[in-house]
Order: structure tokens, then C-alpha cells, then sequence
């Protein structure tokens, strides 16, 4: 086996996949001529530069404290609108679900380079945790002989985690666990070598089967449209207890 | 009813979803000081701008001659790797599937507003005819009391047909259709009405059931890499025959 990936070798994989903004400046190379060219991500109105499919190229200029990679397009969109990169300067990347290749390797190599936290931040549920996140933090499991490249071992989880509920009022909020998340939930607990590795987690997937709720992202507005922002974000990052 | 929609409103919608490049440069505002930002679309080197959830604001400088909307990922990337928009002078939008409402809205203000024809490019099959194109032109069955803004109507077809596999001596490539291919070809013919109001694609969907396969945008690749860009999509432009 080589020691390299399919996109080091040039091949143009299925994959896009991943938004960016924030106080982030991307080196790309224009197509076709390959000169650089500087993308400023902090100048893109209100979208947002998608992550092209090959990123091992790109370079990398912030001054951003974290990167912040959410689950959800709407939780995006709304931190985008209130310029919540700039508020906590951080780095905002939309994953949409569980994130691709391209996206994982380009928080990896924006991480490594800038030498940067990556914090996560998903829905309350079995999906949540254990696809979107433990992907995004050890890859995925079909393609275990490249995970290396496409894994962000630095990433934390801030939320939302089965305590939230509690600390945040929410019990009348989540919606019941069905029978997919449960199974889930138990297959991980069992079978998955990330979630038998970390005592946390197993405490946190057991609280959530034992609460038998999930909580999604929005869950936050019962305390106002911009809880989660004003509220929910700064005391989660001050207090800094994260899942590993 | 009102008649207006909830982007105008001002209520944040799940989707985003759609990307752009090419010769455009949409004037958004910057969220906070609503500053009029210019984002130059050909200037986002291997990456592209991501469609934000509202657009309804947007202004648009094109010359391009029309707008090319993709249904995967893995064909807009290498057309804007190899600067297709700059040889054929058209807006590339990836729709990743069937199209969200922000991306649709967004292709119907960018035609409205510069004139634009809009050419759909799919993977040659009943979910290309009848799920993504048939939303991008006349709308989703769900939201039917919105769709006039949620539409294309200057939209045309431009492949792959069935067609296109005798044309382009695809006979080899295709796969056959399987059982919900069929079935979803038939449910159209017998319920659609966009499909029932069109003679040119009761023909498609009944030629392709009677040949019984798909063809996938990378058919094309078996003569090369490079062919749909460099002979297919020409020939077809030349030819200027779509499906309504």
C-alpha cells in the first residue's frame, strides 16, 4: 500500500461537502492557471465558501481562537447571521450530517496548521454522537485503512449533551428516543472501539437511554430564537468541560 | 393566505444548499452592518460560494449566456477544475440532488433578473426526470401553494436522455433499471402532471422503460475523462434540442 490518499494522487472524488466562514483566509490555487489566490471567508455576505473536494493544497491564514462544526444548515445559517464568528471568534463549519472526506481532512489540516481547538456541536442523539461526531473525530468505519488522513483527533464535543437537558430546563423539550436511536445507542455502547474507549461517553449514552429523550439543536429556543448563542455558546465555552 | 413567502419575512428556513461559480458576482449585504459586499463567483479558486438560506435580497452582474445546473457533486467539481464556465461562459450550480428551495428561488431570481436560460444537467434516470428536474422546473408536490417561487419555469433538459445512449453509443455503460426505477417511471406517466402535460417526456420515460436501463452522469466517461466536457456538453449546446 502507498502511504498516500486518493486525493494526494489527483483523483477528483465523489465528495464535496462542508461550508466555511469566519475570520479565515484560504490560499487556494485558481483552476486551470494555478495561481494562488486568497479566499476571505469573513467576506462572503451571507452564504458561506463551500470545501472543494481535494484540500491538501490549500494554506491557511486566522487568527480564529477555535473552529466551531455544527451539525445543522439552519444553526448555521442563524450563527452566520448574527456574526457569531466574530462574537467568539471562532471558525464556522457546517458539516450537514455527518461529515464527508473533504470535509473531515480540511478541519484536520486548518486544525494541524493553525494549531487550532475544534469544538462540535450536534443534536442530542445516538446519530448525533455516534455517526456525526465519532466521524468527524476517528473516521468512519469503511475505510479504516486511511481513517488517519480523514480524522480530526483534536475535536472536542460541546453539545448537546444528555446533561444539557438537565442544565438547561429542556425536559419538556426533547422528543422520546424511538427504537432506531435505542438500538443505536446500545450497539455503540457494545461494539464501538471509540465508545468502549471513553468511560464519558458510555456514561453519556446510558443517561440518555436511562432519560429515554433526544434533544435537537433548536430545542434551545424555547428560551428565545438566539439562546444558543447568547446563552447556551458562551457558558458552555467558559466553563470549557467538553466530551472527548 | 399572504402572498408572500417566509425568506421574505425574515424567518431563517432549514435549507441552504446549492453551490455557484463561474463569471457572476452576486452583491449580498454582510449580516450585522448589512453592508453591500460584492462576491466574485469566478474568484473562490477550487472552491465555490454556498447558496445562503435567504436570497430574496440578492443582486446579480453576469455575462454569462446561461446558468447550468448539476445534479452531483463529483461532475461540478471537475468542470470547475478544468474552468468549464469560462470556455462555455455559463454559471455552474451544483443542486446535490433535488434541488432545496433557497437553491431553486436562487436560480429563478438570477434567470428573472439577467435574462438567463437554464439548462438542467442529471444522471439519466426516473429520479433525474421525475424527483430533481421536475422540482427544479414546476416545484415540489408539498408546498404547491408556493410554488410559483419556488420555481424555474425558463428551465430546460439537457440530459442525459435516453437518447443520448444510442447518440452517445452508451449501450454498454448504463445500468438496468431496477424495480423502483420502474415503478417510479410508471407512477409518473399515469400522475404527473407535468409529466401527463409534456408528449417529449411521456416519450423518455416510455423509451427508457422499453430500453430498461439508467445512464449515470460518468457514463461518458468511457471515452474519456474529459469527453462530457469536451464533446458531449459542446454537442449538445450546438444542437440546442432539450426536454421541455
Amino acid at each position: 500500500m502507498l502511504a498516500i490518499n486518493r486525493e494526494q494522487l489527483g483523483y477528483i472524488p465523489e465528495e464535496r461537502g462542508g461550508e466555511v466562514t469566519g475570520p479565515l483566509v484560504v490560499i487556494d490555487r485558481q483552476p486551470g492557471t494555478q495561481q494562488a489566490i486568497r479566499i476571505d471567508c469573513s467576506k462572503l455576505g451571507s452564504g458561506a465558501w463551500s470545501i472543494p473536494s481535494q484540500v491538501e493544497h490549500l494554506r491557511f491564514e486566522t487568527k480564529a481562537k477555535f473552529i466551531l462544526a455544527i451539525e445543522t444548515a439552519s444553526l448555521f445559517q442563524r450563527l452566520v447571521h448574527h456574526r457569531y464568528y466574530e462574537t467568539a471568534r471562532c471558525i464556522l463549519i457546517s458539516m450537514s450530517g455527518v461529515p464527508t472526506r473533504a470535509c473531515r481532512r480540511f478541519i484536520r489540516r486548518l486544525a494541524d496548521d493553525q494549531r487550532l481547538p475544534v469544538l462540535a456541536f450536534t443534536d442530542g442523539d445516538p446519530y448525533g454522537y455516534c455517526n456525526i461526531y465519532r466521524t468527524l473525530k476517528v473516521g468512519s468505519g469503511q475505510a479504516a485503512h486511511i481513517n488517519r488522513f480523514f480524522c480530526v483527533p483534536q475535536a472536542h464535543y460541546l453539545g448537546v449533551t444528555p446533561q444539557d437537558i438537565k442544565d438547561y430546563d429542556l425536559e419538556d423539550a426533547p422528543h422520546p428516543l424511538d427504537a432506531v436511536d435505542i438500538k443505536r445507542a446500545r450497539d455503540a455502547l457494545k461494539n464501538d472501539p471509540f465508545i468502549k474507549h471513553h468511560k464519558e461517553w458510555q456514561l453519556a449514552l446510558q443517561q440518555m437511554i436511562a432519560l429515554g429523550v433526544r434533544i435537537e439543536q433548536q430545542a434551545f429556543a424555547k428560551h428565545g430564537l438566539n439562546f444558543v448563542l447568547e446563552t447556551y455558546l458562551p457558558q458552555k465555552l467558559k466553563k470549557g468541560v467538553f466530551l472527548p
